[in-house]
């Protein structure tokens, strides 16, 4: 990385705001730090690559990048503002691919955009939201300048590759929780609380879907639709990608059917909670209507009741009652009803 | 805009009722408002482009505009009458596209239907019901020249723009609702009315499933068939409508698998607190019948009943009535019963 | 249609049992009434169609028939026993379809089958069970000669438009059941009578799209398939149908949903009332316990009880009585348990 | 049939374990009961076709059966072991055909498994299981000569056609208990007994449709696929067969949806049960505490009650008691809880 | 055997760590147990197989089995790290497939995975997790050395045969277990440990379901896609293989739609239980509810309660207690609800 380095500190600095990166690259060789406004010439010098990386650009950021480029209208306008679906879009002889990123933030999910314009020696990366920055990706690849060498299309697929890299932690903790739950709801009845994470989850996994799902269509397009900015030596890459994002896609929608069972498992857990409630009440109901009955009857006025006469009648009506009692305790609780 | 202002200035007003506009266009500017009667000889002159705005035109209206355009009979008798699935037909040289438009009105949603005729050289839109008027889109039409010069299908792309960005707003309330109604339900179980607004919102979001799923076909037709009407550079435009309401039906299909979720949630939930009721339901009897029990037993009138005789019989029992009491309402809440 | 008239009387009248009707028309009118066995002689003249409508044939009047047109054994075979499936078959060159017509009979649906046999010259109709007559619709070909005149797939298309016209009502009579239930589920709890009437309404969807889905294929390829018998202007034709096919399905579809979001609804309503009724219980079981409770210890026997001495005692338990009572009353009606 | 009976008499009786008959047909007639040792030599006589039904055969019968036709292992190894799935399959000139059958036994459903050899001048049938002679399908074919000197492949359409048919009993009998259980879900909840034969007509219905499914593929690829072993005239017959299988699937699958609105109908009736028996439950209980709240009062031993020592008091509280009684036993009934 | 043992005595053992097997065949006879250097001059011999056998090899020995077949990286690395979906690729001349495997492990189910390299003249199968060891297909194959002569793309059958066989001993168990739980499920509610069964069973459905899936498009391109490591004369094999996934997917399939009814029966069932343990609490609260009021009247102190001072009042009232018990029972026990 010596080299590149060099090459890096000959060159003035990068100072636009929501210009994360911009360089040249030459063999895979970082060879200079760029304007935005130099990006058009040094492209069109055979064997350079650009390589900008935005974030949240304001309008005229884009302008200028749309002119140095060419870039269509409606591309540039799309890259304004985000809440697009994934999708990648051939303009002339330009691509451009919108990906949705997760990442964990703490605790919870954080989703987040990112834009690319591809074309013949340069590659624009353009991120909103949440998405994580791109450094890793260029400092990964500025340390193997062999593959970076093969150009504009290698960066776009280590950028997807990153991208696609990066549900997985999202998804482990997703899983991690769903195992959580599955233990809670098949223990006992859910509470309010889990019933409310149990919900969460499910639009969590939702929006990972929502994200995941159209990329599969973006990266077999880049894998089968022989676009000329994707030499064919590059196509195994991206089937790989499309592989990495099946997998995920699948694993997504695993934990969505296993979070249905768990409700419908809940439900189940519920209703035999319900009914063991509504037994035990039953239960305590009878046993304690003995004595209630009973001693109604010994505690009623009329002149003639033998029984209450009797020395030992008191103390008779308590074993009865005692004997009544303990008698229903059991049978319940043979029943399983207590 | 003066050059156009002056134009119109020139030719003789609308009067014709159901007529809402009708202007020829030349180098996207309007240079007359015509009759419909004179649309056919307007239409004819090499880049005049007539544009024709109805809203619920009688038989006789859309008869005379049949005759100036040589429409179909089926798509006119289409046109007379609403409720037609959004679809796009082609005629010989002219298309026929039907739309269903949503738009808020006050606090509910207010469905429509417009119904388009394109050829070369002109563009009629016909609209039934709660659509609002496209004075907007010719009005911003109008401030581009540039844009519209390019023709019928420019004002095409326009016109079904801005019914796809008319979705939005209506998405909005429907997802805030949403959002509120979640807060609820995982708050508590819910009540008659929660519940009756859950079925109004999923009911709405069917009618604007079937009102925005059709049209990305429509759209796709648009952006992919090659019609003779469609100019290839116009094409990436309505690649972007497409999307545009492929990302709309994405929200749609969304927000009911949320309100699916919901649903169930809150079965649990509610679930849940009917079996908080009977848990409460028995602790409180089983509270209640110990000092009904202990009472009635010492109520009896037997003869020879010594703990009655005791001077601090009395108090003892109370004492251990309220022990009990005590003790089980301390057993229940420690296991959550109360 | 005075000529037409005139023609027809010099012709025989038509005799058989399970003829409807049976008439040759040239240029859309009616020259003659003929018997069965006549038809092939008069179809082989040029210009003139052989109209043929049957109900419920015998065997032997469906054998004449086949004679006169070559038609399939197999397809005999169909149109002698109901209960196929839609469909189209293409036999030679002749086509047989089968289509199942739903109507109004009084306030319940009664479902017929209809079978067609269209070839150059000719077209069979044969009915079975409850299905209406064509009658008007072989008025309103004749009173409109020049469309007739364009021969026997035009009279196709106007069987295929009047049995899918002839579903409109029923959905109507439906659509109105389902908005009556609509605000009876959400209003209360939902009676055995309603349950029942619920699902029979999903019942009668079910069968209704049983008829109308295939119904869609059968439209669909006498569109697209460019059949020998389907002259090409007529496809625009049957497309108008296919569309009429399709609407009715997806309001087909969107009752069904409609339905189920109904069951989902009421399965909740039901819910709330169960808790409710339980809150009730609850509610007036502690209301009740309190005085129970209280009047038990002041019934017990113990010589030494201090209270029972009192002057007002009885009087001051009863005041205590009565506003624990109240008060719980009031407590249970702020929490909306009451 | 004399003259085959005829030919029948002068040929050796079959006597091998697990062949149910094998013969030789020259146009339509059977003119040899053969041993399957000689099935090759008479199979390749012009004109021949041999015909061989076996039932469970061991693996020895198989093979010699494998050698006269030369069939391919892995249908033999099939056709050795049951549990196979429909399918067709082509091993060079033969084919292979694996159909499951349904036939009532009793009152239960039995499900068998029949395998088809087909090729030029031999149709082989093995069947397994509960499957039913073919000797019906025999007898129909020789009392009809003309049809079965179409050859080998009007064999297998007969065959096949006797399958399908044999499904609509089955489907009768299910459809007949279907409709007694329907009538059952809507009148009261369901007891134990009836869930369970709900549960198993699903099972039924499922291993049907599974039976059944795979069939339609089956047929129409004999219909479309232009087999060698299937002559284009043929082609109308299977689809005859195609279409009665769609029926029988489209009848299962109805029944199927309606099982599944039972057992949604049965669970609102359920809990409509449920919350009437709880309303049930409540009133009596609220009138019933009535007099044991009013008696429990008058029943404390407070010296001071002025009520006590009235006259009538006593008749007084009674008719308070029977007063209040009755009174809450309106107003339940009134408002439909009891 | 024999000879082949012999050849195997006359080459060096295999000492490497991870490698299972490492052999030579040629003519289906192993002439060479090899070490993982020497497989590529062995398999550049004309008519010679290479067949390694890896468990969970690291990535040294991936390394140097990479080099000897000029393996392509991806590949390598998919093959390093397990949890792949199952899939076929196709690198150059070399196919690269994954298999999910699964086995029973005492009573639990163990899944595993299978990686396959296979080109011409070579396969190298790598296990990992509880993958079953191939050494039964091994032996197999060498007992029958005129099919292993076919070649790599037999042992590549004979290995994917072995795997879908495997499915099967997995999925009786799971199938004798739901037909345990369907006759718990039916004859009363379920215990919570049962929903946890169903809850599990479910999962390990999926998790198999997941497992097959995918394999059957990897059979289906094997047996379709003229990939020209398969000749033409293996089709027929693999279409085997294809046929048996299908019939295991067919198993899962149905399996997972029984455990849906019979969560569905079972909330059918458990909603009955609750209602008769309601029913049964609300018959005996009526029987103790008579003694208790009638007791509770008679137990007032009224000073004038005539039939206190009856001779047989007690009895009298004893009497319609006990009356007015046995005859509530009995309505109670009529109706079904005790």
């Amino acid at each position: 990385m010596n080299v590149a380095s060099q090459a890096v500190l000959t060159t003035e600095p990068i100072t636009s705001e929501g210009v994360v990166a911009a360089g040249v690259y030459v063999d895979g060789r970082r060879v200079a730090n760029i304007a935005i406004e130099e990006a058009a010439s040094w492209r069109s010098q055979p064997g350079h690559v650009v390589w900008i990386g935005l974030h949240e650009p304001d309008m005229a950021l884009l302008s200028s990048v749309q002119q140095q480029f060419q870039l269509h209208d409606l591309a540039i306008e799309d890259a304004d503002h985000a809440h697009q679906r994934p999708k990648i879009e051939q303009y002339g002889d330009a691509l451009f691919i919108v990906a949705r990123t997760a990442q964990l933030d703490g605790d919870s999910i954080a989703f987040g955009e990112t834009h690319l314009f591809v074309g013949e020696g340069y590659l624009v990366s353009v991120r909103h939201g949440a998405s994580t920055s791109y450094t890793p990706v260029r400092e990964r690849c500025e340390s193997c300048p062999r593959a970076l060498a093969r150009g504009e299309d290698y960066i776009l697929y280590a950028i997807l590759d990153f991208i696609v890299d990066n549900y997985s932690p999202v998804l482990e903790i997703i899983q991690d929780e769903v195992e959580a739950m599955e233990a809670q709801v098949l223990a006992s009845a859910m509470t309010r609380a889990q019933i409310e994470r149990l919900y969460l989850l499910r639009r969590d996994l939702l929006r990972l879907r929502n994200a995941v799902g159209p990329l599969v269509e973006v990266c077999r397009r880049l894998e089968h639709d022989n676009l000329p900015m994707v030499r064919p030596t590059m196509q195994p890459l991206f089937r790989d990608v499309t592989d990495h994002v099946r997998t995920v896609q699948e694993q997504i929608d695993s934990l969505r059917e296993v979070l249905a069972f768990a409700f419908e498992a809940s439900l189940l857990v519920g209703q035999v909670q319900e009914t063991a409630v509504s037994k035990k009440l039953a239960s305590w109901l009878a046993i304690i209507a003995v004595p209630t009955a009973i001693a109604g009857i010994y505690g009623m006025n009329f002149k003639n009741m033998p029984e209450l006469q009797w020395e030992y009648g008191y103390f008779a009506v308590m074993g009865v009652i005692l004997t009544a009692c303990v008698g229903l305790f059991w049978r319940f609780r043979r029943v399983g009803w207590l």
